[in-house]
C-alpha cells in the first residue's frame, strides 16, 4: 500500500471486512426492554411481537352514508327500473343496531354504522331515490358485501400485527391503540460514552487560547447518536496521557454499551488511544487503520465483550467513520435495522476520484436545475474542513473498485440535508 | 365526474389546484423564534441567517504529523537524494508556537500544532529519515502550503454558515460550537391542534360498547405532527353536532396555529364540519372534495387567517390527506421545506389502478429480492383497513393522468418504514 495512501499504517483493512470482523466480535445479548406509553413511544424500537387478539372492526360497518339492504332483493334493479324498498329504521353510528332486514327492506346507515342483521350490503345514498311513506328506489345493484368493512376485516385474533426490532411509526401506535395498548415494550436506549482526546482541546474558546480548538466531536456525536434513539453520555476531554485516557475509559466501559472515543488514533508519537485500549483487556483492538478516506486512522476494539469505537479527530472524519460503523454498531445493539437514507441519482458536475482500494466520501451540494438534479463537489473535501458537511447536503460514495466518476455522469447521491432549488 | 368516484360531491379538485389555493388563501407572518440551548437543538427549524465573524482554524495548523519546513530547502528532495534540515524545536499541540524556521532548519509538529512561523508546509514523518544530532534527512520535495490547513480555511469574518429555514443536523451544531454559540434562535413549534368528530368515537374500548370505535386519529396525527417538529394539541373528540364542533373549533381557533379536524367532512346529513367552519368566519371551506383515494372527502379551509384541515375520519385516509396537505402546510408555517423522504426504484409485482383524473396512492409492501427490490400492493387498499399503512412500507402515488402501472414495472416508491430482506 502506497505511504500517500496510508499514512504509516502497517496495513488497512477493506471498510466490508472491518465491519464484518467488528460485528463478529461481539457478543450481543437479546436487548433489554423497557415498557413507555404510546405517545412517547415515536421512533422507538419494538421490544416484542405484536399478535392480534381481537376482531378489527369488532362487528361488520357501513363504510358509505346508504341503506343497508339485501342484495338478491336489488339484483335487477337500474335508473330505468328502480326497485322500491321500505326503510323500516336506521342504523345510528355509535350505537348497536338490532332490526333484522327482510326481504323488500332496508335500513339507513351512515359511513360507521353497524350492519343490521339480515342485511348483505350497502348501497350508496346517491343510488337511491326518496319515495313517499319511508320507501326508497333503488337505481342500481350490488354484490353481496359491497360497501361493508366485514368483522375481522383489518385484524382477526392471530393476525401477526408488528414485529420486535421495528421502529415505531405514527400508523404503528394508531393500531396498537386500536388492540387496546396504553404502553408498549420496546427495546432500553443504550447508552452510548462520548470521549474527545488531545491536548488541544477546549470547551469553549478563551481570548488567549492560541493554539487550542474548541472541542465539536461531542457535540457532534451526541446529537448523531440522539438521532437513533441511543442516549448519549458525554465523559468529556482527556488530555493525550496514558493515565487519563485508561481513567476515562475504565468509567465508560463501567456504564455504557458502546464507547465512541475521538482523536489519538493515527500513528504519531501522542497516539495512545489503541495502546491504552489493547493494556484495558481482550481482545482489544481488531482494526486500525480503514482504507477510506476520510477516516483513514479509524480504530475497531472490543474490550470485556463492549464495543469500542476510536474515531479520528477531525469532526468530518468522526462523522463519516460513525455514519459507516456507528450506525449500524448501535442498529444491532437495539436489534433493528438502519434507518433507510434518501438516495437520489444526480448529475456530477465535476469528476471526482478516489485513491485506489479505498472507499471514498464526498461531499456535495446537491441542486435542482432545469436539466434534473446536480451533485457539485464541494471545493474543499479535506477533513479538517468542517464546511464540507456543513455546506454538504449529500454524499457521493465512490466504490474501492473505482477509480474516479466523470463529470456528466449520473451517480447515486445519499441526501443528508435539504435540497434548494 | 363519475358518481362512483366523487362519492356525492358536487365538485372534486386537483391536489396540485388544491395545494395552490389552499397555500394561496393563507397570510403567512415570518415565523416566531425562540432560543435553545445547542444540545436542545437538534431537528429545529434555523431561525436567524448564521454569518461567521471568525477565523476557522485561527491559526494555521499541521493536518499530518512531521516537520514543518521551508518548501524551497527541500525542493530538490529525494529517496536517493535526502536533504538534511536541523530540528530546532517542536510545535506542541494545544501550545502556541514562536519558533521561526528558518532555512535549512525544521520544526517538528503532529496533527493539529500550529504551524511555526517561516515555515510555509509540512513534511509527513514517514518521507524522512532520523539522522543523528537533531538531524533529518526529507526524502521527498513539498508544494508551498502543503498539509497544512490555513488560517479561516474553513471560515473567515463574512463567510456565510447556516441559513434561516434550514433543519439544524449534527454537524449544523457543531459549527455553532465553533462560533461560539451556546444558544441558537430556532423557529418556535407551531400549535397544531387536533380534533376528532363522531358519535362512534370513544377513547377506549369498553365491554358494553358494540356499535363504537376507538378514536386512533389523534394518536396518530399528533405523532405526525411531532415528527415535523411542530406541537400536537389533543383537544379531543366533539360528538356530531353543531354546537360541540363550533365550541370545539372556536376553542382551537383562539389556541392553534393550525387546526386538524376529522370525519364529518363527507356528503352525508351528519356531516356537520364545512358547516360550522363556514359559519365560523371567512374565507370558510376553499376546497371540498379533492381528488385522490383515499382521502377524497378532505377539506381546506382558512377562518380568521388561521388554516383548517378537515381530513377524512379512516385513519388511512386521515394520514394520506395530512401527508398531501399537512406536512407542506406546517413546514410553510414554520418557514422550512418538507423533509425528504426517501424514495427507491421497485418492480411492481402487480398491477394498480387508480381512477380516471385522481391522484392514487397505493400501500405497497417493498422487499429486497435477487433481482432487487420488488413492490407488492397490500390485497385490501380500502382505507377503513389501517393495516394497509400498518404492513406497508412503501407507497406508490399513480398520477392523475396515469391510469395504471402494470405488473413488471418499474416504479418509484416513497419509502415509508424499514425495508426487509
Amino acid at each position: 500500500m502506497d505511504h500517500l495512501h496510508s499514512e504509516g499504517f502497517q496495513k488497512v483493512t477493506k471498510v466490508d471486512d472491518a465491519l464484518r470482523i467488528f460485528i463478529g466480535a461481539i457478543h450481543w445479548p437479546p436487548p433489554k426492554t423497557e415498557s413507555v406509553i404510546l405517545s412517547e413511544a415515536l421512533g422507538r424500537v419494538l421490544g416484542e411481537d405484536i399478535v392480534s387478539r381481537q376482531f378489527m372492526p369488532a362487528v361488520a360497518r357501513s363504510v358509505m352514508d346508504g341503506y343497508a339492504v339485501r342484495s338478491a332483493d336489488i339484483a335487477n334493479a337500474s335508473e330505468e327500473h328502480p326497485i322500491t324498498l321500505e326503510v323500516t329504521g336506521e342504523s345510528r353510528i355509535g350505537e348497536a343496531c338490532r332490526t333484522v332486514v327482510k326481504a323488500g327492506q332496508a335500513v339507513t346507515v351512515a359511513t360507521g354504522s353497524m350492519i343490521p342483521p339480515g342485511s348483505d350490503g350497502v348501497v350508496m345514498v346517491e343510488k337511491t331515490q326518496n319515495l313517499s311513506g319511508h320507501k326508497i328506489g333503488v337505481c342500481a345493484p350490488i354484490v353481496s358485501g359491497q360497501n361493508i368493512s366485514k368483522k375481522g376485516e383489518d385484524l382477526s385474533p392471530g393476525t401477526p400485527v408488528l414485529m420486535k426490532g421495528q421502529r415505531l411509526r405514527s400508523q404503528d401506535l394508531g393500531i396498537l391503540r386500536a388492540l387496546n395498548f396504553v404502553k408498549v415494550r420496546v427495546v432500553r436506549r443504550p447508552r452510548i460514552g462520548i470521549i474527545s482526546t488531545g491536548n488541544e482541546l477546549v470547551k469553549s474558546p478563551g481570548k488567549r487560547n492560541v493554539g487550542k480548538v474548541v472541542d465539536l466531536n461531542r457535540q457532534i456525536l451526541s446529537a448523531m447518536v440522539k438521532e437513533l434513539g441511543a442516549e448519549p453520555m458525554d465523559l468529556g476531554i482527556s488530555r493525550d496521557d496514558e493515565s487519563g485516557i485508561t481513567r476515562i475509559l475504565r468509567k465508560a466501559l463501567r456504564s455504557c454499551d458502546i464507547i465512541l472515543i475521538t482523536a489519538g488514533s493515527s500513528v504519531g508519537k501522542k497516539d495512545l488511544v489503541p495502546e491504552c485500549i489493547n493494556r484495558l483487556g481482550k481482545p482489544g483492538m481488531l482494526v486500525h487503520g480503514v482504507a477510506m478516506r476520510p477516516s483513514l486512522p479509524t480504530g475497531l476494539a472490543v474490550v470485556d465483550g463492549k464495543p469500542i469505537l476510536s474515531l479520528p479527530g477531525f469532526p468530518v472524519s468522526a462523522m463519516i467513520a460513525f455514519r459507516v460503523f456507528g450506525r449500524p454498531l448501535i442498529g444491532r445493539i437495539m436489534g433493528t435495522d438502519d434507518p433507510v437514507e434518501p438516495v437520489v441519482k444526480a448529475i456530477l458536475k465535476e469528476r471526482v476520484s478516489g485513491p485506489e482500494g479505498f472507499r471514498t466520501f464526498v461531499r456535495v451540494i446537491l441542486r435542482r436545475t432545469t436539466e434534473g438534479l446536480v451533485a457539485e463537489p464541494l471545493k474543499l473535501q479535506r477533513s479538517s474542513v468542517l464546511m464540507s458537511m456543513v455546506a454538504a447536503n449529500g454524499i457521493v460514495t465512490i466504490p474501492e473498485n473505482v477509480e474516479a466518476f466523470d463529470a456528466g455522469q449520473e451517480v447515486d447521491v445519499t441526501v443528508i440535508g435539504e435540497i434548494v432549488s
